[in-house]
């Protein structure tokens, strides 16, 4: 049975993991014979939103990590406690928390960084060639985690696609219920809600890439 | 295509729905050709649990509504919007949340009330005779809301069922991947997260629960 490490961040598609995207990728995982093990960084969000409201809630203070926790039911561990020799894959589902909390994309675009401890993480995963899962905007991280021309995709928004370029990937323009791969580094990515209208158009694309990110030797 | 009405009582398994289970009652609705509309209590929750360390985070208070807009998107409105003839069915996941904020089963047991709004919605469509699926804790809920011997599941903890039955329903020990049909009233009820030990588990039941609820005429 394969072990896919998930790296959330954060429990709420403004300001951290889209919902849908994670649970239908821990069923995924599931249905196609793996098992999962979901990791968050311990820190704070970049800030909190109302999800009602689509505002920020200015004073309000959430720890990625224990909202992360609302997603895998209490069954989570700190992102530095993500060995990749215990894992035969990793995945990010996407939501604004990749581009907010894992990494500075959504405030920062083509210069952001990438939270330290995620970078190692990701890092490692990608220096031993396993293979890899990337939805929605998390690609963006998976762009400067891979560099080096790295194919990829977030869907088809041309200026998410040149912040993308100029981090040193290759964005090809996908459909929502498909995946990119790029067969040499072993990269698996999906629109997901960048472009779903639906949970069944996110679901087709997701689940096409954990069975294709857990089909790779 | 049927419409169906989804009540949900926050975001995270202690406190709030039970993600796992909103998330993939949501999918098994657009899945069997449904489609959905989300609502909740415009309310404070009866508290903040921290879903790291399991415990009580005292002094902070959340809106049930406002952290149910994170499972739905932000496209949820308040329940007290929520008008039977709008709809062909409703359906209820769980997560403490039922029994904390929908209701006050956790902490009053047989002695419960249920907030007001949701019971007049909740007995609206009782008394429309329109179909309607309960699951995990939810059950208790409906106990409260069909009375009369009504035959519904929380899988087979004896202390939760007895106090069921004391608000005059009829409960039936079940299996996780299936579901009790009282058919006289077209009720569905599935322990979901009450038995499940893993989120295939909880989507085998789930997903019949839905299947069953959008068949009933």
């Amino acid at each position: 049975m394969k072990k896919v490490a998930v790296i959330l961040s954060g429990s709420g598609v403004f300001d951290g993991t889209e919902i849908h995207e994670a649970v239908l990728t821990l069923l995924a995982i599931r249905q196609h014979g793996g098992q999962y093990q979901c990791f968050a960084p311990d820190k704070s969000q970049l800030h909190v939103v109302n999800h009602l409201t689509g505002e920020e809630v200015v004073g309000e203070s959430r720890n990625v990590l224990v909202e992360s926790a609302r997603i895998a039911r209490g069954e989570i561990k700190p992102v530095t406690e993500c060995k990749e020799e215990d894992f035969d894959a990793i995945i990010l589902p996407g939501g604004f928390g990749a581009a907010k909390n894992l990494c500075t994309f959504a405030t920062k675009g083509a210069d952001c960084s990438v939270d330290e401890d995620v970078m190692a993480v990701c890092k490692a995963f990608a220096e031993a060639g396993k293979p890899a899962g990337y939805a929605c905007i998390a690609p963006a991280l998976a762009a400067a985690v891979y560099g080096n021309n790295v194919k990829l995709t977030i869907g088809d928004d041309e200026a998410t696609a040149a912040g993308i370029n100029k981090l040193g990937a290759q964005h090809v323009n996908c459909q929502v219920d498909d995946i990119v791969v790029d067969t040499e580094v072993k990269l698996v990515t999906t629109p997901a809600y960048m472009l779903a209208q639906d949970i069944l158009e996110a679901h087709a694309g997701l689940n096409k890439m954990v069975q294709t990110v857990l089909g790779m030797q």
